[in-house]
């Protein structure tokens, strides 16, 4: 082969995947804090769950993306948190805690039945009856916040805020945006469409 | 290994990469149609390039997203265009014509040195100096509209709109969003973070 050849050579390649899984529940976030309570239907808009407080267009920079100054406007790609049962069920067991819930650590949709939902890759889309649809921003990664939820949830058990940290690494779901509104309901099923993968090498 | 631990285990995993590559040209699409004109600097703001017939929040749903239907207003993750000198040239050895020029299949930024610009995996991030920052939405599957752009500037060549579809699938660059606002100039460095990659199988 020429080196232009190999210059265009496929690298890894994994063709696009397309399932069915369940949105258990449906929570939002429309309270003092973090935590989200269940809502059967929750309408989704371009912003995301509207009255959530992840909702809108621009979110402020914060500690997750410290090379922006905190504060400054930046597109919000993290309208929606998605976590699994079994992915949480694997975090308890680490934790050494009966169960860590949703709604203590802000899911909005709970969706079983994926396999390994935290490593679905950026780009995936879910696809909801009636057309809604979520693309996947990445991984939602563990932070204290939702630690400190948690440690507040299970009183008898000391250093939970810095243990969930770790412990819910690779297992704390994902964040999604809006792509296309309308109105999601607990108790449904949900298509999930992975794109082409490519491990993408230097 | 238990049956829980296999669950969990790390895929076909590759680290984080973080490299400088060159913002070669900044071009606008705000004449009639479909190509672009040299700007030597692009204000930019999370709805996009102002004054650029891609810029907004949201976008019609088009031919690309069949799924939905035509008009829908959607999420715009298609902002901005980007593409590589050493792509182009493939497509146009493939094509048997002397080049293809970014700004005849619209292209707003042209970038040197990634390699493979196109390959790119969804959600890389791409840091300008300023502080400005684009998400990449993933590659820009090759359309009509482009490969009829570039029959009309090569007269002498017949078939190539359709051919170009053909030649330039995997070699016709990105479509972008913008994370962060800024301003952006030809002929600087642009600094590219490209995620952590995992093959994910179901």
């Amino acid at each position: 082969m020429s080196s232009s050849t190999d210059l265009f050579a496929e690298p890894d390649t994994l063709p696009a995947q397309r399932f069915r899984a369940r949105l258990a529940r449906t929570l939002i976030a429309d309270g003092e804090g973090f935590a989200t309570r269940d809502a059967p239907r929750l309408p989704l808009t371009l912003e995301g769950v509207p009255g959530d407080r992840h909702a809108g267009h621009a979110r402020p920079a914060d500690s997750r993306v410290p090379w922006y100054p905190r504060g400054t406007p930046i597109r919000n790609a993290r309208q929606l948190t998605l976590v699994a049962p079994d992915e949480l069920d694997a975090i308890a067991r680490r934790l050494g805690v009966p169960e860590v819930r949703p709604e203590w650590i802000g899911a909005n949709l709970v969706v079983e039945g994926v396999g390994r939902l935290t490593w679905l890759p950026p780009g995936t889309r879910l696809h909801f009856p009636g057309g809604a649809a979520l693309a996947v921003e990445g991984e939602n990664a563990p932070c204290r916040h939702a630690g400190a939820a948690v440690a507040r949830a299970c009183p008898g058990v000391a250093g939970l805020d810095l243990a969930f940290v770790k412990a819910a690494a690779g297992l704390r779901g994902l964040v999604a945006w809006v792509e296309r509104a309308g109105e999601i309901a607990a108790g449904t099923d949900v298509e999930l469409r992975v794109p082409t993968q490519r491990l993408w090498r230097r």
